[in-house]
């Protein structure tokens, strides 16, 4: 019943797959699962043999394996960090005169840039095979940029999943040269993978993911990094705000760093505008208060208040559940004994009360024995759901019918 | 069963409350439940109404009412603002000469330190009606101040509850003057409330909740100020990592205002330091990328990667669920459609498979017609668990008994 229906693939093979990490395994598993046949190469064997024995497809014995020349693939996915990706992608796209090439790095800008650069520059020499028969330029049409936006902390291919990217985005970036026909082949295959395709100019991606993704992580890292030095009996006063604030920061530092180092100017353009509103506030902070006249001073008083209230239209604006479209929801929260079993209790008698959730909130410290399970409801709901919790003997500690967040 | 049973009452009344708010009413109205005295009392008429109707006690008809003369409070909660907490706590000092007064305000140094300066000034004219038979300092033995962390979203009597602090830190902050009677009692009340008293110098208060409550505050506000002005296209890609960094900087704005000033120099000093950070990181990154030569260079990758390997340090540090102590779970990630109820039966489900969840992500966003539920469980549970959720139609977007955060 929960099973989520694909139609048959469009994409058609041979797809070759380089890089058999987390990424490049559940796409290759993914396309299997939809009969698209399918290599796979990876420089480290090891890699490439658990791709292998997970079912994801054939594998190479190198980009010259004599099994494609007589069946070329048509689609060659890229699957390899943004700092190595360009390179490969020019040269499977020397080497597969037919295929469309996609890499999916995260950033785009940078990696279309050096494709570019090393397709259209006049030393080839260093290309071990060129199948120079096209033009340069023509070899561009077949390069479209891609970004699923699926990854996890896990990775490698033992994490991989063939339904890592039912429902996500995946940001089709084409390049000035890009040809229709490549655009749709790499669209089809975010089809066929589950996901829900999105056109961008590269630069437009880069500026998006840099607002929404890279700058979320580095200041969640320097909030984080003011808690390295402080006594730990501070920290246990920690609630839901301070983790849910730093809960990015705990990312592998290899990855962002690749990430954040290929979008360095639009990452660098939105962190200046957040400094030069810290430093606006930190002028209005006294670095003494000497009386209660200095609380109530109208700089200091309008800064702070400057800044609330542009974090809330800020915030407001991003959608989905936990934003403007949540407000449409009541809410009740329950206090849940800390202790194994509770929560699952809770969740299986909501079943029976016949309550139905559209997003929850979890908040519990160290501290504290008891946790707080917030649901929110239909608004209309809420009432008769205090009502039968507490019947059941459990205890609310707020409730609102009032659509908040 | 998931009654969470209360000792009998410490606390010796009539208890007074000044403030009928979220945070007054929710005591006075758990108070209530344990059969202790409570007046009310709140400047406004609404106000007051509401919480005597809602069965939280007896309203005065001001704070010279002759009930209180008969029958003199024994312990006196003040649940104001940050700015008007000290002129009513020295007021209560006066009046009720045999009474402990505490106050809820959110920061404490302030609070105390004007307490004290109203005490000790020499002209007292400016009150009404003094009962001086003791000295000065005296008076300040029976002040303690408090600060329940158990904040909502939603003030006013109207969303009051009598567990509004169960299980939640309830810090108790004495002055050099604090007399232990007086300790005491401020320490029974909130374990009256079902709440865990932590003792702390109102310094190390308003330094520790400085670092994690409100420059976590200023940080997400900063953050969501800087989406007012963006495409709400790039927003559209926005994913659980900037809903959750920015979730609280959709807090109250005055109520953040008052706090915040009341701590400005202890939030100074942390996002000074987070602003040094800050300026490395810029420092570090180019304006321009003009070849991949740029994105390698040994000064922005080191200074990416430093920051984000203190991040990963600063949050481990961080006890509770979502903390160090979650890395002794597996996980598994499932696939839910965006429908009503799909969440519901999801956890029904599990309750018929038997999988005790310890901790729980939810993860949508409005692009997505699938949600994804991360459940955090015992690693031993993981594999079993994955078998039953496919073999009733789940679909697992990926899992790990291996214990990660």
């Amino acid at each position: 019943m929960a099973r989520i229906h694909r139609a048959l693939a469009s994409t058609a093979g041979p797809v070759l797959v380089v890089g058999t990490g987390l990424i490049g395994t559940s796409v290759a598993l993914s396309l299997r699962s939809v009969d698209v046949s399918v290599y796979l190469w990876d420089l480290s064997p090891v890699s490439l043999a658990l791709a292998t024995d997970m079912g994801a497809g054939t594998a190479l014995v190198g980009l010259n394996d004599p099994v494609v020349r007589t069946s070329p693939p048509r689609l060659v996915i890229v699957a390899a960090p943004p700092d190595v990706a360009a390179e490969i992608v020019a040269d499977c796209l020397r080497r597969f005169p037919s295929a469309t090439v996609t890499d999916v790095a995260s950033v785009k800008t940078v990696v279309a840039d050096e494709v570019q650069d090393l397709l259209l520059a006049a030393n080839t020499g260093a290309v071990e095979r060129s199948e120079d028969a096209e033009p340069r330029e023509a070899a561009l049409e077949r390069y479209v940029g891609s970004h699923p936006m699926a990854g996890r902390e896990n990775a490698g291919a033992s994490y991989a999943n063939g339904d890592l990217f039912v429902g996500r985005p995946w940001i089709v970036t084409p390049t000035a040269f890009s040809a229709g026909f490549a655009v749709t082949a790499v669209r089809d295959l975010a089809v066929d993978l589950g996901a829900v395709p999105l056109e961008l100019e590269a630069q437009e991606h880069d500026e998006a993911v840099a607002l929404v993704s890279h700058v979320p992580q580095l200041v969640a890292s320097l909030l984080a990094a003011q808690l390295v030095d402080v006594p730990r009996d501070s920290l246990s006063l920690a609630g839901a705000g301070l983790r849910d604030t730093t809960r990015i920061a705990a990312s592998d530092p290899r990855l962002w760093t690749a990430i954040i180092a290929g979008n360095a100017p639009q990452v660098r353009r939105i962190l200046s505008d957040l400094r030069d509103d810290l430093d606006a506030l930190l002028n209005a902070l006294p670095s003494s208060l000497t009386g209660s006249g200095d609380v109530l001073s109208p700089g200091l008083v309008g800064a702070i208040s400057t800044l609330i209230r542009q974090g809330n239209e800020g915030v407001q604006r991003i959608p989905g559940k936990h934003g403007s479209a949540a407000r449409r929801w009541g809410h009740v929260e329950v206090l849940v004994p800390d202790a194994p079993g509770q929560l699952g209790r809770l969740f299986s008698e909501l079943g029976a009360i016949g309550v139905n959730m559209e997003d929850l909130v979890l908040e519990h410290s160290a501290s504290q024995p008891v946790g707080l399970a917030r649901l929110m409801i239909d608004p209309a709901a809420v009432e008769p759901a205090v009502a039968a919790l507490t019947e059941r003997g459990w205890r609310v500690a707020s409730h609102s019918a009032k659509a908040g967040h």
